[in-house]
């Protein structure tokens, strides 16, 4: 079953939750992360991408509580060498212009992912 | 702007409002689909789909109320050759197994999908 096994892979995204999104918002952001990180790393990554891409695309949405987060995760993502996408919302609606959003990490093995955001609550 | 021309292109993800699902599962949901018609029309429909991805890759998250809407308007976007993916979901959490959650439809013609869906609300 994808996502329980250390080896299966899986995509998070995390996602702000102290902005003011609406669940449809909320979907479009989440959704631009994925199809970047899918994009990245069957280019750059392919052992993940094709092991996640056969295997159910298991997405995870995790909640964080600030943009000094999302970059925290992302230098760490980065120092391992891990697919990642940071997306920065066009602003025509609901936020300001230019605000971070969301994080997406992967696809990587759900062990390593656990070891970084394993702590993290499901949106 | 992305979105604005009715020569751009959009992805549109209509989502099941009746399901009591939340903002994270929302979320996943719609990326499944959003992951799934990029693919489907980067090998299928390329020029929507390279339209699409070089321009933003405008992503708008609709809502219906019934699963019947769902294959509805499936079957118009499939009549009209356009790009779909209906989702089902694997259902471990929150949702009966194997329910119908939201349905993919692009990229293509932001004056070709307001003909389809224009009426339906933001989710």
């Amino acid at each position: 079953m994808a996502g329980r096994d250390p080896d299966d892979r899986k995509l998070v995204v995390l996602v702000r939750n102290d902005l003011k999104m609406t669940k449809g918002k909320i979907a479009a952001q989440v959704a631009h992360a994925a199809v970047n990180c899918a994009f990245a790393s069957k280019k750059k990554d392919a052992v993940n991408f094709n092991a996640w891409y056969d295997s159910g695309q298991a997405k995870v949405v995790l909640r964080v509580d600030s943009e000094r987060e999302l970059f925290e995760f992302k230098a760490v993502a980065e120092a391992l060498g891990i697919t990642c996408s940071l997306i920065t919302d066009a602003g025509r609606t609901q936020i300001e212009p230019g605000s971070i959003t969301c994080l997406g990490i992967g696809p990587e093995k759900v062990s390593v992912l656990d070891k970084i955001t394993g702590d993290l609550k499901m949106l």
